[in-house]
Parts: structure tokens; C-alpha cells; sequence
């Protein structure tokens, strides 16, 4: 906790980071307060606005975690508000093509190198000497390959200045493929795109991120070569521990039926 | 109350919808208890941004009544959220071209039929087996024909694969075609762009709705062929119950000076 | 529209008001805008705390419709935030006892007529030459009669120096005095207890107000002396307008299977 | 799920329920839909007003899991807003006298039972026949013993009309009686003290309830006769799910330094 | 207090507004008291989204003071939402072509002129004979110079008919030339472009406004022939009027430690 | 900043504050940056209720500034949830007995100094040792010397076990003695009464706070012996700098005419 995302990157470890889809600023302090070295408010799937993810970025500052915002589509609105606000990166979906790719970079930084407006209003709180310079190298933009398309053109958009991270979201990259849409890669050419993400990016020094929904899956992942993990989200971790509290408190346990869907959340 | 948007659509019966422009969860829970066949949260000109209209969806599924969002805009992010969010099915506005048509299903849609993101958070909850397949078909997507470009390419429009319904904006169509806005039909040339509406909808066994003022102008369309209807807003039903207990109040009444234009709320 | 609180009750007409049960300042400044005397935003049984009142106090405003607020009980915590937020008189719940209607008038009066606290932070603005004095005098204080208690004990409380008026909810009498709660008043032991709370009022000169279900029930009480009136609530309204369209929508009708509960929101 | 807490107080079993101190209508429904016979919102310790608290009730419906409030005193205001809003029942921190166990129930049952007001506007939803004696059966009141007060008068407590549960504190009972507030009952004075709640409570028939950090500490007071527990709260078993998420991603393990404090949210 | 845009537009007078960046409707009310000509709702760089900012409209209109909103960026969705709010005019941000300025005045003006969408929800309220035609003179666009393209291209943009005001945002106007982003203008090159600008406005008879950080700002461009002004933001002459308070409450001062970057909320 | 309110009590030194009448977290973030030795949230006249109070307390944490709390009314509820959720101290109003002074302190202390419930959700966030013990000794208890009793007696009260502070409201006082509430102290009685209070409190070395409208006020009554000063508000101070630009953006100035009452605000 306290090391700034650039830092991270910089420091070339792997991280592991929280993911909110709750809207609360409450939850989001917890989660900030559990050794994440990131977490991420996820305004794409997660329930979660823009109203309720200003004062989640905030509650997330009281623990100097830094915040990463996944962003609902590739737009500049979201992409600066989501800066503005106090974000220190940026998860941008379904990046299939260089245009994509540029265009999030272009979002997300300060003229000459994009086209970000001025007006870092939580941005700059507690950041020394902060200018356009500083805030272009600060930003991370990952840029989410999980569509045919991605995967395609990944050669070229891991050449675009200011693409920082890849993260494959496993779900969307196998339903993008004809497979079901699933955390838990089973299917072996579900597997080899996996692969075939991390190699690229390797070869291009770009940190390859992957949304996980186990620890297991974490290790899975690192031994191939991905830097950047979460493993389900607030809620799903909330709902896991419920379920076996329920499941666990009695003698001879007790069935839940909770639809096997509850995964989603 | 209970049958799904699809199975409201394969049913065949014409229904009613309520139309909720407060955002509030609980106003939402209220109208949701009504006995409408299904409720629309317009975010479009309801004065409700995603923050507001999530507990909305919420608050409707307590009364397992379908949900339509409105979306603002015919744009990726909108669609997506709503549908995550819980929303049975979308009311596209201004849809003028085939490519509008084909984006709004595209968003709304999973691979192969569109570019849907997977993260049902909401949207899988209590459904069994729910899958890209199974979400694709239970979707409905309604999309507005109000502009002179939407009756023109209507034809056209109509055979765009995942377009369940038709969905008329008296008010723009007569403004667009230059006319003044209303949902009081009396001009002819507004009649008969409502009549070639449904006409064209009826042959190609699509859905049309239309959004009313009254139970008359409900009856006076359905007996033209339209099956999807909607009388006002949860603001203007409040309303008009309101002025007229001011005005009846007293013997002899009172006049109430509420401006004319109360009736766009 | 635009008459204060006590320019209404110096006026000497009957009034009429709107109830507020949503939490919402949208479905508040609608309320406003329909002709209504004054506004009650109801913290007791309404689903509103005080976060959510503030801006429906900010909404009426707009209208120049002046507020009551119902306080969820006789506490000056709810009494004096409630006044220091724009509302111009408090309609207090369940004053049974001389002392309770001296402390609910303590509550809203400053010093030396009562204890109020300095900090009119809303109660000041749009008020030439605010003062203690001017605010005691122009902050209306309204008591439910409503208990077995009130009944018994209203001549004194009448005599209480600041009781601008007794409001009676006609459930709550009931329910006290062993009969059904309705505001449908057909039990003659109930009725002869609204009947002796209005006739003790006129002889004190304090007006009577009452809670209705309908304008034929406030035209029965109007003629009885009652003087001050609502009828159910901003949900209420909407709802009875809105099954209405239901039922009506098509030939033949439609049955509303809506709980008969339903009347209590 | 689906029974209400009546029938599962008559139903005689033990039950396990859910603890929310997160104030949010998603992680409600969330919780909502682990398995819980009921779920507990927190407004005395956890972060949740009554704006907050109601959505989260809504929430609660749509799982149709019957719901406790803990209300933040032993008030009025609290216990009857709570109930109108659609908790079935209250649970009464600090019950320390018979005086303190009369005014809750008091509060919480209508006449002439107690001296509830009568406004159920989402209490009355889904109930068939509601009415004030349905209503004063339906209402759980479960009083906190928790002080010393509390244990000495625990006899006379239980033989009020209307008590049906006691639900214990443990941290507050330890610190009441002079030892460090903690939910590892390891003391053997407090051991004694939660025995001898429980005895008390078989022997006058009324469920005994505990608050808990753990299913082994669930088994070990249901062992003794304890009937009520809960582990923990969402915000706690997230961030236990989520530490050791942190903790066991990268081979060899990560230290988490997160204040031991942690505990209490 | 009490002119619409258009009125003051018309008048010819130089105004001055005041800026929102605080997402409060009391504050927004506290703004709207100061005696602005007009308010504008910073939803670009003020940490406001949509639902923080209707009831901020709503505050606005407590004072008829008349309301801007900055958009977060030139869409359909954000300017015709505002719009239904209330706000009487749109500050369209990064207007660098003509294209950018038609789209802008097209989602703000009702056909034929434009392509917004009938349901002025609160545009119409207190409006008399609200009409397409009225709306459309009533509503103002001013669109953001503060490209190197919008610059460029600004004497194409002034005839696009619709477009009523530019708007220069000095950091950004800067940023984009390769200058320091500042409201301070000091650079040579920087207070050229600003001459430019105005010069350029004025021989098309087009007000332009510009970014203030300080009284004497806005009198320095007032005398080269700007007509419309804001100082700092809510947000800023509170931070600037309590660190002057810190820094004298005392004896020999204080120091104060707030990062320089302050400046930008 | 950094420094509890406890190190800053037991420092000796005068302090200032920030007060914040503005419900929003992004206000409370901005005074916590200002420099300010403590901020407190004013619960009582500001118009802030407990849901929007809790993300102010998080938003104060970002900056290490430690939080008061002035509550609404000297009740257990209001005293226990401020510190449970982070508030290091409470200013209670209107103390005018011993009995309402042990209430207080009884309320915000844990046994066996007082009767506070065990639960601190975020009190004890980033406290190392958080303990029962510990937790006394951090917590200030600020009482209000503002009514007649109070001022009689003081000298009693000052010796209740854990009165930390006297906090002097000089409307209240000037108010409750005949005098006209305000904060500019002229009346020769009044400036009495605030001496009178100074001295007895340092003679039971006991600190005296003060609410001052300006900077000149806060070294008049430092020269008395006061120690703990707030000026104005987060709303008035922006009033002032609002009003202060509108009168002199243009040469010859404007008339702002804001009515005086907005002082209060």
C-alpha cells in the first residue's frame, strides 16, 4: 500500500488487485484496507455510476491504494471524468483494433500525447509538481483484449505509446471465440489464446493482466507469464464467504440454492 | 405480473406499461405494483442518470414485473449497463437507419448475434440456465421510430435480425415531420404517419407500441393495430390526481393555475 | 401559491395540502406544482429521513409552496433540523399530554417562548428581517390528535401557547380507541370522536386538520368544521391514477390483482 | 427463503442469519441471496441511516428474506420507521430493565398491545390481511442483553408480552462486565455469563440469539442452546474472503499488514 | 436574478457566472445567492454526474437564477439531459471544427433546427408558451475554443447558426499550443491567442467568455472585449477564503502546507 | 494535520477549525486541505443527516484531519454513531445541567466510564491498539455553554469526568439571555457572559472554544483566553468570496443584493 500504479509497473512485480462492483464507499475502504496492491472500481459491469464512484475513489485515498477505473465503453467522457476524479489508471474494454487502442490513450493524456482536457480536480490532490508531464507518465491505461478483433491486432496495438497494461477478461475472449463465457479455462482452445496474450505481450515488455475467480487460477496464470490479477469481486467474495457460513454453520450442513449464476456478481 | 418481457412478446396480447420518470426506488416499487404487464425507467427524458435507475431495477424485481430502460442515447455503454443492471429489454431512441438499428442490437446482443460484454450482474439472477443463448433470445429490444429517417427506412429497418418491437414517440414524429410535438393526434398528416407506422410493423409481424396520453388514445390505436402501450409517467398520473383533488376540493371548486406545459412531466 | 404558512392561517380559509411519502425532490417540486396550499413532507410513515428530505424542502421552495414537515416523533432533534431546513411548521405525531404539545412547541419556538437552537441555515433565507421573534410567530406548529390521550386532554393542550392547530389521523384514533384503522369513517363511535375533536377546536379558535381518503371525505369534514385537509399521498394518487389505466386500458377491462393493502402507501 | 421471521420463530429450529453494515441496496441483495433464514441491517453500528437503510430493505424483498433492523436506540422514531419500511422485525440494542423492554415492544405493536402508529406503507405490501393483530403477531422484537443491567433483570425481560427473542452482544456484555469486548469468548466469567443467558431464556421458552465471529463459534452456543446467530458481517467475511485472496496469491505468500483492529467492520 | 440566458445575451451586458464543481444541491442553492447573472454546473471537471446535478437545477431555480451546464463532452445524451433538466444553456468543451459545433447546436435545438428530442420534463416548467420555436431561441450553446483546431477553424465555427457564445478555457487553450496549462496568463503567445479570440468573436458579433482566476483576470479581458466571466469554482473560493482564515486566525500567521496543485478544484 | 484531537487537547496550543454545512464528501475533502487543526461536521444546523455525514468522516480521513461532530441533540443514537463511524470527538449542544453533561460524555465513553456500545466500525480504523481504554482517553467530549443553565452551571458541569471542552454558540447564548442571536459581540451583557465562561474555564483548565465570523473575532476572544476557534462555514466562507468577485468583477462595482439573512448559512 502507498506505492503509486506507475510505481508498480515500474517495479515489474506481479500485483494483485481488488475489484469493486458494489456502490458504496464504504465497501470500497474495506476493500482498499486488504493489502490489494490496487483495486479497481469496475463502472462497466459493476452497479456502479459515476455519482457512486466519485466517493469510492475517495475512500480508497484514505488508504493510498491506488484506484483503477474500468471504464463502461471507450469514451473520453468516461476516460477523463474517471482521471479528473482521482483515478490513477483506467481499464478500457473491448480494445480490438489500433484505432481503439489510440483513442484510450488519447482520453486518457495530456496533450501533446493526447488530448485529455485540463482539470485534474481530485488528480492532482497529494501529487507533487503535478503537470501534464508528470500525469502522462503517472496514468496507466490497459487497454482489455477479449475480442476476436483484440487478439488479431494485438502486435499493433501493443505498439501504440501509452498502452501500459493488457487484461484479458476470459469470459468475453471465449464467448468472442464461440466458446461459453467462463473464468475457469477448461477448454484447451480457450487456453491457447491465454497463451497467446501473455506471449505477445512478453515480447513486447507490456504487463498482461487477467481476471481470475481463484487463487488457483492466479498461480495458473502467473507461471505463464501474466504480471496483473484480481480474483472475483467484492461481492463475489462476500458472497462466497456467506454461502459457507450458511452451508457450514450447522450440524450436516444445510443446502444452499443459490442459482448457480450468483457467479456473475 | 411474472411473465417475462419474451414471454409477454410471444404471447401475443397487446400490453400496458408504466413509465417512470422520478428517481426514486420507491415510487418505482409503487408503480411496479400497479398490475402493468411491464415498467420502463426512462433515462432518456425521465430525470434519472444510472445511480438513480439501478435501485429502480431493483425495486421492480421485487414485483417480478419486467423492466424496460429507456436509454438516453443509442450508445453501447447505456444499453450495456441497463441490461446488466437488470433491465429485461431496451427502448432505443431516434433509431433513423438500418446501422442504428443493427447497433442498438449489436450492444444489445452477446456474440455471435452482437458485441454484448459478458457480466450479467443482475441480468442472470434468478434466471435458470441463463446463457449468451438463452440472454440473446430473453432480450427484447425495442427501438423508437419518431424521426422522418426512421418511417422512411422502416422497411428496412424491420428486418434487422433482433428487432422485437417498434416503439413510437408521437411527440417527436410529428415535430420532425413539422408539425407541433404532441400526443394529442388531431392532425391528419400525424394520424396517417402513426397509421403507416403500424401498417408496415403488422407485415412484418413486428411489435408496435406507441406511447399515449389516456386510455382513449390507448383504445383508438390498439383498434389500429398497435399492441404496446403506455399512458403518461408515474410524474403525470401524480399529477393529474393531484389537481383535480385541488380543484374538487372545495364546493365550487378552485381554479388551479398549473402551466400548460405540466404535461411533459 | 406563494402565501406563507401563516398567511394561510391568518386567512382564515380552509386549506388544502399535498402528502409526500416518495423520497424524491423531483415527485416533491411536482407536488408543488399542483395548486396545493401547502405541502407535507411526512418523515414518519413516508420512507424519507432527513438526507433525503433536505432537497424536497429545496424542491418546494422553487414553487413558493410552503412546507410542513410530520416529524417521525416529538424529539427537538427532528422538530428544530426539519424548521432549520425550510419547513415553516411541524405537524407533530401523537401528542397526548399538555407536556408533550409544550415540548413540541419548545422545540420549534426560539427563546423566550421556546428552546430552539440559532442556526436557521434554510429557515432565513427569502425572509426579510428574520428574527426570533418573526420566526416564532411565522413557524406554524400543528398537533396530532390522534390518541386516547389527545382526545381526553385537548382542551388543555389547546390552551398551550403556540398550538397553531391539531391535525387528526383518523387511523390512529381509531386504532387507539379499539376500532378498525381506516380513514373510511362509518363506525359512528368514530365518527363522534372527530366530531368532539373539531367542535373543542372552534370553541379554542384553532383551526382543525384531517387527514382523507377522497374529496367527498373532504367535503364531509369541511362541513363538520374541519378545516385544514389532505388527501393520501403523492404514491397514493399515483397509484389510484395508474391502476385506473390498467383496468380501463382495454375492452372489457381488466382485473387488478393489487393488494387491497395497497391503500396505506 | 420465503418464510417470514413468525414462521420461523414458530417453526422452532435454529437459524442463521445474515449481518449487513455496508449501506448498500446491491450488497443487500446480495446477502440476500446466500441462503440466510433472515438478514440483519445494522443501523446502530454499521455505517447505514435510514436513507440508506430503506433501499435495502426493497433489496431484501426481491429474495422475499425477512428482515431484521438492529435500530441504532431503544426509540420510537427508529423502531416504528424501521418496521413501516418492511423489517419484520427489530432488534433493540441495550435492553437493560423491564421499563427498557416495555418501550420497545411498546413501539413496535399497535394498540392496544403498544402504542405503534398506524402507517404500514411498505409493512402492508404482500401481506394478505393486514391488519393491526396480524401485524403485532408478524413483529419479531429480539432485545439486546448485553449489559449488566440487562442479565440481572433478564427474569422479569422475558415474562413482558412481546418479547420474543433475546439476541446477545458479547463484545458489550464482556465490557459491561468488566472484561476486554471480544467475540472469542475465552474468559470463563464471560462463558458464564452467555450460559447464563441461555438458561434463562429455556426456561421461559424464548429464543436465545448470539452474535458470532465464526461457525465453530455458531456450533459451540448452539451446542449450549443458543437459536440465533450470525457470523460476522458482509463487510467482515468480505474482507476475510478478500485477505486471504491477498495473502495466498503468489507462491510463498504475502504478510498482510492490516491493523488488527480490521475485526470490527 | 431573474433573467433568462437569452435575456442577458440580448442585454449585451458583460455577466458573470459562477461555477459549480461541489456535487450538493445546498450548495448549488448558496451559489445561485450571490448574485451571478447565471450558474454553471461543472459536469466535465467538477466531480458531478448526472443525478448530483439534477437536483442542483433544481436549487438554481429556488433563485431563478439561470443554469449552464459543461458537458462532459460534446454527446447527444449529456447535452439533451441537461437540457430536459432546466439548464437554460450547454458549455460544450473541445470544439475544435465546424462538424463539432453543428453536432453541438444539433442535440440542442429541436428540429428542423437540430435534432433534440421532445420531453422538456423541467425545461418546460415555468416557461409560458414552451414550443420548439421558444426552446430553441431560449436555450444557448456555447461551444469551447481552446484547441489548436478550434482555433484554426473559429471563424467557420461563429457562423454555424446556433452557436451563441465561445467559451476559452485558458489551461487547455495552452496545454494544446505546448504552453503550461495555467488561468494565469503570462506567456506572450498565450494572451495572443486569448486577443485572437476575442477579435474574432467580436467581428462576428459572437459574445466570447473566458476562464477567470481572479477579479483582476476578469477585468484585464474584459478590456480587451470579453463579455462573459467566471472566477475559480465553488470549490475554490472556499478553499481560498478558509486557508486565508487558517493562515491569520492567529498571531504571526501560520503556514499553510496545501500542495500547490489546490488550485485546480 | 496528522495530529488526533487528543495530541492537539493535550498540545495546549489554541486551534482553528473547519465547520462544514454542506452535505458532500468532495466539500469535506476540500476543508479538510485548507490547513485547519480539526474540521467539524455540523449535524445540528447544517443540513447534513447521517448518510450523508459518513462519507464526510472518510472523506476527512484522506487528509489526517481529525473529525468533530457537532450532533443534532444530546441523544445516545446521535453521540454513538458520529464516533463509530470516525468522528475522534462530539460537540453536544445546549448542555445546560450536570445531568445533561454526564448524558453526554456517558454517551460517547465505553464502560465503565460510560455506556457506549461496542462497535467501532471505522473508529478504530488505522488506530494501533484500538481498546476500550484507548478509545476513552482519544475521544473529546465538547460541551455547548449556550443557554442560561448552562452559564449557572458551568462551574458543576466542568467537573463531570471526560467534558473535554466547553464550546460556546454566541447567538444561542446572546438569545436564551434576551439578547439578538449573532457573532458579532457588541451588547456589553453578552460580551459578559463570554468572558464569564472563559474564566471559569480556566480556572478549571478546561479549554473554551468559540464560533467566530471572522478573523478579527477569533484574536479578540484568543485574547481572552479561548482556545479552539471556527470561522463561519464551508457555505459562508464561500458566500463571502462568491459575493465578494460579483461586486467587483466590473469597474464600478455591483450592488449584490443578497438578503442579510445569509449570514446564517
Amino acid at each position: 500500500m502507498g506505492r503509486t500504479l506507475r510505481e508498480l509497473w515500474d517495479g515489474g512485480e506481479a500485483t494483485i488487485g481488488g475489484w469493486c462492483s458494489i456502490p458504496s464507499s464504504f465497501s470500497a475502504e474495506m476493500m482498499g484496507r486488504c493489502g490489494f496492491d490496487w483495486v479497481c472500481i469496475d463502472t462497466q459491469h459493476g452497479v456502479i455510476g459515476y455519482d457512486e464512484m466519485m466517493p469510492m475513489l475517495q475512500a480508497l485515498s484514505i488508504t493510498r491504494t491506488p484506484a483503477f477505473v474500468r471504464v463502461p465503453w471507450n469514451q473520453p467522457d468516461h476516460i477523463m471524468k474517471a482521471l479528473d476524479a482521482g483515478a490513477q489508471g483506467v481499464i478500457v474494454p473491448m480494445v480490438s483494433t489500433v484505432e481503439d487502442a489510440k483513442a484510450a490513450v488519447a482520453a486518457a493524456k495530456y496533450p501533446p500525447m493526447g488530448m485529455r482536457s485540463w482539470g485534474p480536480i481530485r488528480a492532482a490532490l497529494d501529487v507533487p509538481d503535478y503537470s501534464p508531464e508528470s500525469a502522462n507518465r503517472r496514468t496507466i491505461v490497459a487497454v482489455m483484449i477479449e475480442t476476436p478483433g483484440g487478439v488479431e491486432n494485438l502486435e499493433e496495438i501493443l505498439q501504440v505509446p501509452g498502452v501500459d497494461a493488457v487484461y484479458v477478461g476470459p469470459s468475453d475472449l471465449a464467448l468472442g471465440h464461440g466458446m461459453t463465457p467462463t473464468l475457469k479455462v477448461e477448454n484447451p482452445e480457450h487456453e491457447k489464446l491465454i497463451d497467446r496474450i501473455v506471449d505477445t505481450c512478453r515480447r513486447h515488455g507490456v504487463v498482461a493482466g487477467i481476471h481470475c475467480d481463484s487463487v488457483e487460477t492466479v498461480r495458473r496464470w502467473h507461471a505463464r507469464g501474466y504480471g496483473m490479477f484480481t480474483v472475483g469481486s467484492d461481492a463475489a467474495l462476500m458472497r462466497s464467504a456467506a454461502t459457507a457460513v450458511v452451508a457450514q454453520a450447522f450440524e450436516g450442513g444445510r443446502e444452499i440454492k443459490v442459482p448457480a449464476t450468483g457467479q456473475y456478481a
